[in-house]
């Protein structure tokens, strides 16, 4: 489609590059964004300049933070011996949500991937080791995607962890809770028959 | 969900004031701009400022437009007697689209809807009765949405169009093109019986 204005031109190409976005949306967007106020028009942009400009990571566990040390790792209730490795911010908010977890966090900022031409060295793999050479881990917990590119970098990280003398865990695979047989793949339900765990452990929690 | 980051709280908080986006998917897009270089966003982000900020409209039609007077109406191909009026820029693009319209259109900037506040007034309706007063205006096709308060809009510019000598018309309703009678709704296909027209008259296209 063709737009009269050059500026909404801009404004449509550019919010179409958000994940999920397509042009149809992004005009749909910009509309909405020409009927508010100016002010509220440029408290939007400023809170999207700010976030990529001003963003601060933890210098320990590389989760986003406001401070040099996030309040997870700053918080002396935790246990530091304890890390778990996730590939995103997400996924320490998905798990912080289940109260299960009383440790620390790695956020590694991705997964090795050689497709899209992510390497071990692109993600803060590096910090993680430090951490480890710091001799306070005991173990490490995987909690990455279940996909070739997670499993690929829990390879490289158990070998990695290993050789430092953490004990490397990753995260169950199975059934969900609640969740329907018939509505589960073949690849979930043989693996949930392969980790199968005598009953009383099972129904423990 | 409580965020370690007050930028990326703003932010999320912000994206998730667009049209059909919740917070899962401003925090999906908060972390994608997050990844790209800082250039990139702050060009995201001053598309989206300046929009708001440097946005004109045609001063005839009210469409969107970088010059005073919008391409549509500078082209003196088309026909000066018929006009278009429509609920906002999308359906200006949506008719250009068909290549079946050559008279010039008129951007409401949305319908009559007292539940929302909006009345008249509110609208671009003042300069479409001026450009009716001019007298070079024959025909006003009324090109709204089939809602209640499209119906609304129609009766109030029918009146107000009427007495300043202008032949109203509004665009047909009726099945889709192409479309199954078993997914038609009850009242479109009712309305469809209702305006049946001659054999002859409607294959003509």
């Amino acid at each position: 489609m063709a737009l009269s204005s050059t500026l909404l031109e801009n404004a449509v190409d550019q919010l179409a590059t958000l994940p999920g976005i397509g042009r149809r949306t992004a005009m749909r967007m910009a509309l909405d964004l020409l009927r508010r106020d100016t002010t509220a028009v440029q408290r939007f942009a400023e809170a999207v300049r700010k976030l990529r400009e001003e963003v601060r990571y933890c210098q320990d566990c590389c989760n986003i933070s406001d401070q040099p040390v996030c309040g997870i790792c700053s918080d002396k209730a935790r246990d530091r011996g304890l890390i778990c490795v996730v590939e995103d911010i997400r996924d320490v908010i998905a798990i912080e949500n289940t109260r299960q977890f009383k440790g620390l966090y790695h956020v590694l900022g991705g997964v090795i991937s050689p497709m899209d031409g992510i390497g071990p060295e692109d993600l803060r793999i590096g910090r993680l080791l430090e951490r480890a050479d710091g001799g306070e881990v005991r173990e490490a917990v995987l909690a990455l995607s279940a996909t070739l590119e997670g499993d690929t970098t829990c390879f490289y990280l158990n070998k990695r962890l290993h050789e430092r003398g953490v004990a490397v865990s990753m995260i169950a695979r199975g059934i969900s809770v609640g969740g329907d047989l018939e509505h589960v793949d073949e690849l979930t339900l043989g693996r949930s028959i392969a980790d199968r765990k005598p009953y009383e452990q099972s129904v423990r929690r």
